[in-house]
C-alpha cells in the first residue's frame, strides 16, 4: 500500500510549508473557478487583480524578492509557491508571474539599489503594478531585433523612448491594458548615434490612472483563456524618462552620454541581461506540470467510477481503468509527470543556487549560468508540451462530461495553451538547447544569434565534437548492457536504470555528432549556411530533445537512489515502477531511432512494448494514491460528477 | 503553376453549387464569428437559432429532405453543405446538425409517413426544433444500456416514459436547454412484461414554450465551446405519450400490446435503427476535416508573411515557411488534410447511395451497410483527430498572435474539442471498425457487444482469418516492390503508389492476424475474455487504424488515377507529391512498427524520413495554393494580422 501522506512530503521537499500556503490560499479563494467563467472580461480582470493583491499579502507572492523589501530572500521557494499557485485559476497564476516574475524580477535583476528602493516594497505588496514590455508585434523570440529605441539627449539627461513602426509595437503584454502604472520597457539604446544594443527601461506608462502623455495603449481584447489578465499593446511617441530609468546593473549611461558596462561584448551584455530572465522559464515550465497534475487527478479518479460495456462480467460494465487501452492513455502520462516533476526539482535548485550566488559579491559562475539557461529552457518545452497533450488526452478520456465547463478542462485547456509560446516558443528554446550542445558552451559563442551558430559550426573541428561526445564509449557502454543477443533472453536488463540511461545518453551524443556532421557537410560544400541549418533543423530540435529526456530521466534515477531512508518500502517500489514505465515508454516513443541505428533488436522492441503494458498493468491498482499524492486541494479538481 | 481554381473545382467536386451556396451565406452572416465572442451565452444562444432559421430558408439546410416537405432530396447534397458550414462559426453548424442531422434525421429514417407528415415540414423549414435524446448521465457509448423506460399501457394505448435512476437521465442534449418543443427519445420498451430493446418515441417536452408536464429540464450550462447550442439534460417522469409516438419504421406495437418486427433478431434490429444514424459520424468527420482546413489556410498564409531570424541572409529575417522545422510541421498536415477530403468524398458517396436505395422498394444491401458503417466510423475517427491535431499544431505555428480571440483559433480549438467524443467516442468507434474486420461481417456477429466479440473470437477459426487475409501474398508483394536489398539504391520505389499502398495493406492485415492470434491464445488458455480483451486492447485499436489509414490512401490514390481529362498538368503534379508526402509521413510515423517486422531496412526507413523532408521542399513554393484551393471565405479566415 502507498502512504500517500510520505509519497507527498517526499514531492514537496524542502518547500512543503510554502506549497500548503499556497494550498491553503487556493483553498479560500476557490470560487475564482466560477467567478472565472460568469463574470465578464472586465469584471474578471478586476476580480483576479483583486486575489492577487490579497494573495501578495499572504507572503506567498513575494518569496523572491529580498527581506529589507517585505519579500521572504528564497528564489526556490518564490518559483515552488508559484507551481502550487497553478493548481488553481491560471489567470491569477499569470497575472502573478507578470507583477512579481516579470516585472518584478527584471526591476531585482537588471535594476540596482536606486531602482529597489524606489519600487521594490510596493511590488511586493501589490501597491504598484507593472509590466514586462519586452515582445513586439514583428518580434517575439527574436528580442535583439526589436524596433522600439531609447535615445539619450544629453543636454536634458534623459532618455527618449519610441516606437519605429508598426512591428516595433510592445504586443501582448500582460497588465498593460488597465492595471500597469510603470513598464519595463526593452528598448534600442542609442547614445551619441552610436547602437549600443537592447536595453531595459523603467517608464510610468500611466499617472493617477490615466495613461500617460506619448503613450498609446490598446487593449488585445478576448483571448483564447488567460482572460483575467489585460494583455494590451503599448507605442511610445517620445516618451521621455530620467537618466536614471535604465535599469543599470549591466550598463549605464554617465550624464555625460558616456556608454559603460562592465561586459565588454554587447552580444554576451544582452544575453547576461536575457539570462536573468530564466526564472520565467523555470516558472512556467513548472506550472505547466502541475496544471498537467490537475488534469491527470480528475480523470483518472474518474477513471475508477466510470463503468462502460460489460467485459469481465456479463451483468457489470467494466470500470474504464480496467481497459487497457486506458491504463496506456493515462498512466504512461502520470509516470511522465513524476519524472518531470523531479526534473523541475533540479532546474529550480539549480536557478536558487546560481542566482543565491550571483546576489553575491564572487557572483555567479558561467558556466553553470549557461547550464541553467539550457536545463531551463530544455524544462519548460517539454514541461509545457506535455501539459498540452496531457490536458487533451484527459479531457478525451472524460468523454462527454470533460467537455462541460464545470469540469475544469476548459479552462486549463484554454489557459494553458499559450504555455508552449510565452516565455520562450517551445522549438526556439529547444534550439536554444542544441546550440549549447553544439557549442559545448566555449564562452566564445555565448552570443551568437542563429546564424552565427551555423558560421560556427562550418568552423567546427567536428571531429573533437565526435571525440567529446564518447559515441563510442557509450555504444560499448549500451553493448554491455544488453543481453548477449539470445532471443530467449530479450527481455533482460529491461528494468535496469542503467541500460535505460545508456540509451538514452547514445541517443543524444549520437544524434549531435550527426547533426554537428550534417551542417558542417553543407558548409564544406559551400551552401548557404541558412539554407543547411533549414534542412537540418528537425535534427537539431530532436537532438534537443534527445538532451532533455536524458536530463529528465537523470532526475528520475537520481531521485530514486537518494530515497531518504525512511522512505516507506511500497512507495519505494511504486516510484520504481513509474522509473521503468518512465524509462521505457520514452524508448518505445522513439525505437524507430533505436531500431534504425541497431540498439534494439526486432525482437527487444516488441519486449518493450510489453513490458509498459505489463507495467501499466502493476500500476493500475496504486494510480489513484499516486494522482493523490500530489496533493491538489480537493476545491481545484472541481469536476463533481467526474472524480466524486 | 498551380491553377486554383481549377482545384476548387476538382474538391468541390459534384457538389459545388450547395457548397458555393453555403459560402455565400457563411459570407453574409460572418458577423457570428464576433458575436460568439461578444454576446452573453443566452444572447449567443438566441442569435444562432435565428441563424439557423435564416439559413433554412435557403435551403441549405434541408439538402437531405423529400421535396414533398421541402427538402432537396439529395442526401449526399446536404452533407457536403454540412461540411462547408464547417468553415464557419461550429455552433451554428452543430445546431444545424442537431435540428435537421439528429432530429430530424431520426424521424425521417426511424419514423413512417405518419411521422414524416406531422412534423418534416416544420422541421425542414426550423419552425419546429427538436432534440436527440439518446445520451445518458450513465450511458454514452453503451446505448444498448441505457436506462429510460417506455412501457405500453394497453387500456390506454399509451407509452409511459419514465427515466429510472440517477445514470439514466439524458445529457448534454443539443437543443434541449432551450428551443426544442420535441424530442425523439431512445427508451427501453416494455411491452407486457418483455423487454423489447431500445426504441425511439417522439416525445413533446416543451408545450407553447413551457416544459411540459412530467418533463424535468437542466440546463448543461457553459461548456468549453459551442455556447450557441443549448445543450440540457432531461428526465421523465412517466410521461405518456399515444402509441402512435413510437417511431415505428423497423418495429410496432399493435394496439392489443402485440410487439412485431420484420427484424427478428432483437440485437439486430437495435443495430439497424443505430445504422440510420451513420449520417451524423459521415457528416462530424467531414466537419472535422474542414475545420483543419480552415486553421491550416491560416497557418499558412501567416508562415508566408511573418519573419523571424536571420538566416539565409544577415540583413533580412526569413519567412517562416523556409525553416524546414516549419515546412515539417504543416505540410504533412495540409498532405493528409488532402487525403482525408477524398477518403470523405468515398464515404459520402457511399453513404448516399446506400440510403438512396435504402429508401427505394429494394431496400439497402447489407453488406454494403456494414461496410458504410465501418469507414464511417473510422473516417469520423481520423478525421476529427486530424482536426484536434491539426489546429494545435497551427495555433502554436502562429505563435501568441495565435491566441488572441480575434485570429479564431480560440474558438475553432474550443468547438472542435468534443468532435473526438460526439457522435462516438473515437477508441469506441475504433473498436468497432476492428469488429468489423475481426468478424469479417460475418451477419451472425454484427449485433455482438464487446463481451460477445471477444467470446466469439475464442470459438473462430483463427486460420481461416489467417488464410483470408493473405498475408504470405502480400508479403511477396512488398517484397517485389523493394528494391533488390542494394544499400545504393535504398530510395528507388518508394515514389510508387503500389509500393506504398502495399506497406499499409500489409501492416493492416499482419496486425489483424495478430491480433486474431492473441485474442484466441488468451481463450485456449482460459483466461478470462474480458481480461483478454483489455490487454489486446491497444493492438485492436492499432489495426483499426492501420485499416482506415490504407483506406484513405486507396482513396488519394484512385482519385489520382482517375484525373477528369482536362487537370492541368502541375495540378496533377501537385497532386501527387501531396498523395506521395501523405503515403511516406504516414509509414515514417510507424516505421518502427515496419522495422520491427522487417518491412524497411534501418537505411530505407532513413531514406524515407529523407523523402518526407525532399517531398516538403517541393510543396513549399505551392502550399499557399493549396490551402486557397479549399475555398475558405475570406470573411472565415478573419485572423486579419495573421492571414492578410
Amino acid at each position: 500500500m502507498v502512504d500517500v501522506r510520505a509519497l507527498t512530503t517526499l514531492l514537496d521537499g524542502e518547500y512543503a510549508a510554502v506549497r500548503d500556503l499556497v494550498r491553503a490560499n487556493l483553498a479560500t479563494y476557490a470560487s475564482v473557478l466560477e467567478e472565472a467563467e460568469e463574470l465578464g472580461m472586465d469584471e474578471f480582470r478586476e476580480r483576479v487583480r483583486e486575489l492577487v493583491v490579497e494573495m501578495a499579502a499572504t507572503g506567498q507572492t513575494g518569496m523572491g524578492f529580498p527581506e529589507e523589501y517585505g519579500g521572504g530572500g528564497d528564489l526556490g521557494a518564490s518559483i515552488a509557491a508559484f507551481e502550487t499557485l497553478a493548481y488553481g485559476d491560471l489567470s491569477v497564476l499569470v497575472k502573478v508571474g507578470v507583477q512579481f516574475g516579470l516585472f518584478g524580477g527584471a526591476i531585482l535583476q537588471l535594476g540596482t539599489r536606486r531602482h529597489h528602493d524606489a519600487y521594490l516594497s510596493d511590488v511586493v505588496s501589490g501597491r504598484l503594478m507593472g509590466c514586462f514590455a519586452m515582445t513586439e508585434t514583428g518580434h517575439g523570440s527574436n528580442v535583439q531585433a526589436l524596433g522600439t529605441v531609447a535615445t539619450y539627449d544629453v543636454d536634458a539627461q534623459e532618455f527618449v523612448i519610441t516606437t519605429r513602426g508598426d512591428q516595433a509595437g510592445k504586443d501582448y503584454i500582460g497588465n498593460a491594458a488597465r492595471h500597469a502604472e510603470l513598464a519595463v520597457v526593452f528598448a534600442q539604446l542609442e547614445v551619441g548615434g552610436t547602437a549600443e544594443g537592447v536595453h531595459a527601461f523603467v517608464v510610468p506608462i500611466r499617472v493617477d490612472g490615466a495613461v500617460a502623455p506619448g503613450v498609446e495603449i490598446e487593449d488585445d481584447g478576448r483571448k483564447m483563456g488567460l482572460n483575467g489578465v489585460d494583455n494590451g499593446r503599448i507605442r511610445f511617441d517620445h516618451v521621455r524618462v530620467p537618466r536614471e530609468a535604465l535599469l543599470n546593473r549591466f550598463a549605464d549611461v554617465r550624464p555625460d552620454g558616456t556608454y559603460e558596462s562592465p561586459i565588454e561584448s554587447s552580444g554576451r551584455r544582452f544575453f547576461t541581461m536575457l539570462g536573468t530572465l530564466v526564472q520565467g522559464r523555470v516558472s512556467v515550465g513548472g506550472a505547466g506540470i502541475n496544471a498537467a497534475k490537475v488534469a491527470l487527478a480528475i480523470a483518472t479518479r474518474y477513471a475508477v467510477r466510470r463503468r462502460q460495456f460489460e467485459a469481465e462480467s456479463d451483468t457489470e460494465e467494466q470500470l474504464l481503468l480496467d481497459y487497457g487501452m486506458h491504463q496506456r492513455r493515462l498512466l504512461p502520462l502520470i509516470a511522465r509527470t513524476y519524472a518531470l516533476h523531479f526534473a523541475q526539482d533540479v532546474v529550480r535548485t539549480q536557478l536558487h543556487e546560481v542566482f543565491s550566488r550571483a546576489a553575491s559579491p564572487e557572483g555567479g559562475d558561467e558556466h553553470q549560468r549557461r547550464e541553467l539557461e539550457g536545463r531551463a529552457a530544455g524544462t519548460k518545452a517539454l514541461g509545457t508540451w506535455h501539459a498540452t497533450r496531457t490536458i487533451q488526452e484527459c479531457r478525451e478520456a472524460c468523454g462527454g462530461a470533460g467537455y462541460l465547463a464545470v469540469n475544469r478542462f476548459a479552462a486549463l485547456k484554454a489557459d494553458t495553451d499559450v504555455f508552449t509560446t510565452f516565455e520562450g516558443d517551445n522549438h526556439v528554446l529547444l534550439q536554444l538547447v542544441a546550440k549549447g550542445l553544439l557549442t559545448d558552451y566555449a564562452s566564445e559563442f555565448e552570443d551568437m544569434d542563429q546564424l552565427g551558430m551555423v558560421r560556427f559550426v562550418a568552423n567546427l573541428a567536428v571531429e573533437t565534437v565526435i571525440e567529446r561526445t564518447s559515441a563510442h564509449t557509450l555504444l560499448e557502454r549500451v553493448r554491455d548492457l544488453l543481453p548477449g543477443g539470445d532471443d530467449e533472453d530479450q527481455e533482460a536488463g529491461l528494468l535496469d536504470s542503467d541500460y535505460q540511461l545508456a540509451m538514452l545518453r547514445f541517443r543524444e551524443e549520437h544524434m549531435l555528432v550527426g547533426v554537428a556532421r550534417r551542417l558542417k557537410r553543407g558548409i564544406d560544400q559551400d551552401r548557404n549556411p541558412g539554407e543547411v541549418f533549414s534542412q537540418v533543423q528537425d535534427h537539431v530540435i530532436a537532438t534537443a530533445n534527445a538532451h532533455v529526456e536524458r536530463l529528465v530521466l537523470e532526475a528520475f534515477v537520481d531521485r530514486m537512489r537518494s530515497l531518504p531512508d525512511d522512505t516507506p518500502e511500497d512507495n519505494a517500489v511504486a516510484l520504481g515502477r513509474l522509473c521503468d514505465l518512465f524509462a521505457l515508454s520514452t524508448i518505445e516513443a522513439d525505437r524507430a531511432w533505436f531500431l534504425e541505428h541497431a540498439r534494439l533488436s526486432s525482437q527487444r522492441s516488441k519486449a518493450i512494448t510489453r513490458e509498459v503494458n505489463r507495467l501499466c498493468r502493476q500500476v493500475r491498482p496504486i494510480a489513484v494514491d499516486l494522482v493523490d499524492a500530489w496533493g491538489v486541494p480537493v476545491e481545484m479538481l472541481r469536476s463533481p460528477d467526474l472524480a466524486g
